[in-house]
């Protein structure tokens, strides 16, 4: 068991950070533990940024996560909030930089086409296979929550972990 | 001397990080402390961000700033480095946050029309005035640390400290 991985994916927004821990192998994935953080829509940069440092820290320390895969973000996409979510993702990457994990960015496009096939597939389609993939039945589970699984899920299958 | 504000200004980049501290008052402001953060281009965010960090808590340490100030960051500007420019910046609004320090942010022409009089004056035009106001004479400083210093003397102008 001593080359298990803990994968931890993470979708990084302003008042909510999906995040989720995958182990197993890349044969036999599975999902160790999902959340989603979810914050107040009017809260302050100065109040949800440090809930975020916290949170992380608290989620690192649980699962203990050896690599962790987050999404490539990109100027032209929603200029109106690009800004702040590119702010959490600078907390996000310096929770993971002084806990040592090391990060793995992959774009939207290869992302879908590492867990559906192709980069063309729906939301629908990558949520259908990440549940195939991990079992998961009809479990509820916010679109956050699916992006940072199908995030963990890329890295587990392109590391080869 | 109960009510002297220390007004700390922050000109975040990657790589680059000026800050400036500036007390006294409105008629009479006074340079305490400044400085430029200057890591090698090739350093990584999982190396930066967490140096960024600790350096920002050691400034904040050791001169006691009671507000700061940072420039407004807009999506248009400078797509390639808009959303490291920001991470960073997450990771300043953090240290900050944490350390219970309100933050002030304007916009660039802002700073421009408060130090030298109008939105279109011109970085050597901006940095003449800073010179003069803080009784600068020819000292040799970076252009991050004069981008700071007008922060910083914007803050103190416009909020009256």
């Amino acid at each position: 068991m001593s080359n298990q991985y803990n994968i931890l994916g993470i979708d990084p927004g302003t008042h909510r950070l999906g995040w989720a821990v995958v182990t197993g192998s890349t044969q036999h994935p599975q999902l160790l533990k999902s959340g989603c953080l979810d914050l107040p829509p009017r809260t302050s940069s100065s109040s949800y940024l440090p809930t975020i440092y916290q949170e992380l820290k608290t989620i690192i320390s649980t699962y203990h996560p050896t690599v962790a895969g987050i999404e490539k973000l990109f100027a032209q996409h929603n200029q109106k909030t690009v800004i702040s979510v590119a702010e959490s993702r600078g907390v996000v990457l310096l929770t993971l930089a002084e806990a040592g994990i090391p990060v793995f960015e992959y774009s939207p496009n290869t992302i879908k086409s590492t867990v559906a096939g192709t980069g063309a597939s729906t939301k629908i389609e990558v949520e259908r296979m990440v549940r195939l993939l991990l079992n998961l039945g009809n479990a509820k589970l916010l679109d956050d929550t699916f992006d940072a699984l199908a995030i963990a899920l890329t890295v587990q299958i392109l590391k080869k972990l």
